[in-house]
């Protein structure tokens, strides 16, 4: 049996665009002589939907959709396609998460998600009834076991210490098994972390191993909003090996027979994972490209201070996006440096990027004047710095009004974390692409970006980093330095550690404790923050939820 | 048998503070010779505490305060109180939703919640294992049915089409009528709806009366962060009559004998609802003094621009803070009109509230002047119309920034639906105080506050609304009058109507996907949205999560 894998990126909604990328897939695969052809979880619109499902008309437009894709497909080939189903008993939630088996002109058997992940960024209870009934997939001599992305993570192993393996109290795999199935098909929509693509990997090799049986596993790929999804999608054989993987962070598309899928044949993948820093720019410049693609928008701006963030930001928006679509602005003030606009104009000149050079320090003088009947002759102080700051994205929000290009948000996840940013200013844009990403990985995309000559000048990696809203300020005024910082925040976020345990891995408490403060207070600019590019396995945003008003 | 409802005004994760707050109650309680004290849903730690609940120690640190708390608990008192609890068994979700008794100093029984809302706000699916096994509390010669909240729930009307009643495979009060109790307790954390508060009565005078059961329902007050508890705690009787209701909005508390539960004792409450535009009112003010309160601010400000939308959010935040606490800024620009100084600085007048008047036209024209080398002779559109808007919030922030007073956002509900609004100008603020109000409920409130009086001057209730951000601008140049704007709007947003239906209802269909289009264009600028108080069924922020970028 010759299954294909068709790793698409789908558009939330487009249904017209979908169903033709789709089609297109399934004729390739009939050409290539397929038996089967599998696509990705929810793939008929797109994951994640999110409150779409709410709407009654727009599963009625899923299933439509899929009954189209039902009549164009014939007695020759198999399609195993997901997305959301009405469940038409009389309680529970309203749909289901389901994969349509079409043949024939027509839908011939439905199989349903049974683990609905509710957690980090994963909604999935809000609107989906969880299957309770197991079936098989008996396909012209083979019985496929069909299972939706969760459904294989019944044991997972999280980032976080407060957390289990056994989040559930069913293994569909366990149910399914009870068949005697000859393979497991997994349709997923599984998004990127850089730092879980070894384990992700692992779990479909260890349900291989430990039940004997090949596994296919069709991931989506591509970029909505903040989630990025890898793609590389897996063909492994019956004894836990990779035997094909699909690429990552773009379309990709390839049969695998069936028989190649068993121990002792030719393995030609060993399932290596790249480079996490090559991945993670792979993953921004991928999400950049979609955010931009699918909105319809062609240009970016962004405002270049000199800094390693924006230098690191215009090298990934210029790959995504092209250098001819991008213009961006330095905003120099009496506190900016000489050599930050000379390192700016460099690296703009590297990459061919339009820039401009506008000074703000006339608006701001000019803010100062209108605001000296309320500030009289108080002393300076974090308002001055922020107007400067408010100037600034006022400025490139100007540009992106009058020449429709959107903003991009420049800020690291390290200073977005302590709430070194400022609201309105710095921490504006349409879309964040480091929010994500900690200051000392910053710098590792700086020299990969580097490796093959001199993109970033060498002055603006090297220097010590600072806001230049007053005089001689530098980050390390106030923090610790990035490298202490990066592993506490790391500890914090993503590991869930409370302080003392933080201090045990090798850090002062209270410095410790007093970061922690700085993480907690700094809620409420992250809540207005834009959708930030999530590469690890807990960005700050919709994936993260703490109440503003709180005291812990 | 006497039963004390205590409900209080919890503070998320301030275990000190909470467990004063239980101490006086069981005080009083006792004093006043009650038998038992009810708490409500997660009183120990406060409702909802999101991901905190993804930290071990936060839960252990429940677990501490409600030992700490059972420690004080003697003989002759039991007490009924919320809390998280860790599941010790080997799978399932890490925590349930629980209630504790205690008495005799120790915990002497456990309930836990069966029906966890993962809908609209809510995401205890997201922590929770729901409970499978049933128990009842044996006190005094009663047999007593604990529940939790949703519990009661698992019929219920929905305000959305696409919904049912029956969200649930499970009724818990069928279960738990099987040991014969003699009557219904439940704690909740259930929050303020302006369009649903006959509806939630309903909800515990319909089980009572099916029953025959006497019920007593205790609800969190007080706001967190968006969401405002409106309290109104309930005794019913055995005939599902409303015998007794405690306060809207503030604390309470009272002692009800069970004597009185019982059909044919004199009623002493009809269980009216006030009026809805009075509730709101109540709603806002409250969710005002807890923001201010439980962070610790003491002043705010707001821009004062003539028109209805700032008028009324200045007579709330006065109310609530205080007009001593309150400095607002008049920004007029060359497009302001005169009448909308005067008017504003006769409303300032009225409320005794500190004003200051900085034009913005010089700052302005400064910026025209900085953008030149790019702007050159291009026409003036929406690029200029946002410059102006977000000088303006520069200014407030500026204020904000130096002297601690936060700024109040004062967009309604209507203009950001439709985008109608300059993201990090008049869309910035800590709190939106209106962003759940529709534009025609802002009338109704200004007049509401006029009742005794003028405080809002004549003429910002009759002028026709606008930006002023061009000349001669009106709302009314790009949208239709707001009466009709509200009803598609919230046919659509509340109701999740597709356009078809909304039309059906009355509108012209061009008209309705005109607006609904707008609605699903803005997305991007809500995502950056203050956290908005929530008095509808439906609020923009956390209850509502669609996709950015999607094409449906």
């Amino acid at each position: 049996m010759k299954i294909a894998l068709a790793q698409l990126n789908y558009y939330i909604g487009d249904f017209e665009g979908n169903l033709t990328r789709i089609l297109d897939a399934v004729h390739q695969a009939t050409e290539k002589e397929s038996d089967l052809v599998v696509f990705s979880e929810l793939s008929i619109c797109g994951y994640p939907p999110l409150d779409l499902l709410e709407r009654e008309d727009f599963t009625a437009t899923c299933n439509r959709y899929v009954e189209k894709l039902a009549e164009s497909i014939g007695k020759e080939i198999g399609v195993l396609i997901g997305g959301p189903e009405f469940n038409t008993g009389k309680e529970g939630k309203l749909l289901f998460n389901s994969v349509f088996f079409l043949q024939g002109g027509k839908i011939q058997q439905v199989f349903r998600k049974t683990l609905l992940p509710t957690y980090d960024i994963f909604d999935e209870y809000r609107y989906f009834e969880p299957n309770h009934e197991f079936n098989i997939l008996e396909f012209k001599g083979k019985r496929l076991a069909v299972t939706i992305c969760e459904d294989l993570w019944d044991e997972q192993p999280f980032e976080s210490e407060f957390s289990r393996s056994r989040l559930y109290t069913t293994n569909p795999l366990e149910e399914l098994n009870r068949f005697k199935p000859d393979m497991i098909i997994n349709l997923a929509a599984s998004p990127f972390s850089h730092r879980k693509l070894d384990l992700k990997q692992s779990i479909f090799t260890n349900k291989a191993a430990r039940y004997g049986l090949p596994v296919l596993y069709c991931n989506q790929v591509g970029a909505h909003t903040e989630l990025i999804f890898e793609g590389g999608s897996l063909a492994i054989n019956n004894n836990g090996e990779v035997v094909r993987r699909l690429d990552f962070f773009q379309e990709d598309f390839d049969v695998i027979d069936l028989e190649m899928l068993v121990d002792g044949k030719p393995v030609s993948s060993k399932g290596e994972i790249p480079d996490r820093i090559e991945m993670i720019a792979d993953a921004l410049v991928c999400g950049i490209r979609d955010y931009f693609g699918k909105m319809n928008f062609k240009r970016a701006t962004l405002g270049l201070s000199g800094g390693i963030d924006s230098a690191v930001t215009l090298v990934l928006a210029a790959q995504a996006l092209g250098p001819e679509n991008m213009h961006v602005l330095l905003l120099p003030s009496q506190y900016s440096s000489d050599h930050s606009i000379d390192d700016s104009v460099l690296l703009a000149q590297n990459l061919g990027v339009r820039y401009s050079i506008l000074p703000i320090e006339k608006v701001f003088n000019q803010f100062r004047e209108t605001l000296q009947p309320l500030f009289g002759n108080l002393p300076e102080d974090i308002a001055e710095e922020n107007i400067q700051a408010r100037i600034r994205s006022t400025l490139l929000m100007a540009l992106s009004n009058k020449f429709e290009n959107i903003l991009l948000n420049t800020s690291n996840k390290s200073e977005t974390a302590v709430g070194y940013g400022t609201l309105y200013g710095d921490m504006s844009g349409g879309l964040s692409v480091l929010g994500d990403v900690y200051k000392t990985d910053v710098y590792s995309l700086a020299q990969y970006f580097n490796r093959d000559g001199k993109v970033i000048p060498n002055n603006i990696i090297t220097k010590p980093p600072s806001a230049e809203l007053r005089p001689g300020q530098k980050d390390t005024d106030s923090l610790p330095p990035y490298d202490v910082l990066d592993r506490i925040l790391e500890d914090y976020i993503e590991k869930q550690l409370q302080p003392e345990k933080v201090a045990a891995l090798g850090f002062d408490l209270e410095l410790v404790r007093r970061i922690i403060g700085m993480v907690d207070q700094n809620e409420y600019k992250r809540y207005q923050s834009p959708p930030i590019l999530r590469i690890s396995s807990k960005a700050f945003g919709v994936g993260r939820r703490l109440p503003l008003v709180a005291k812990y």
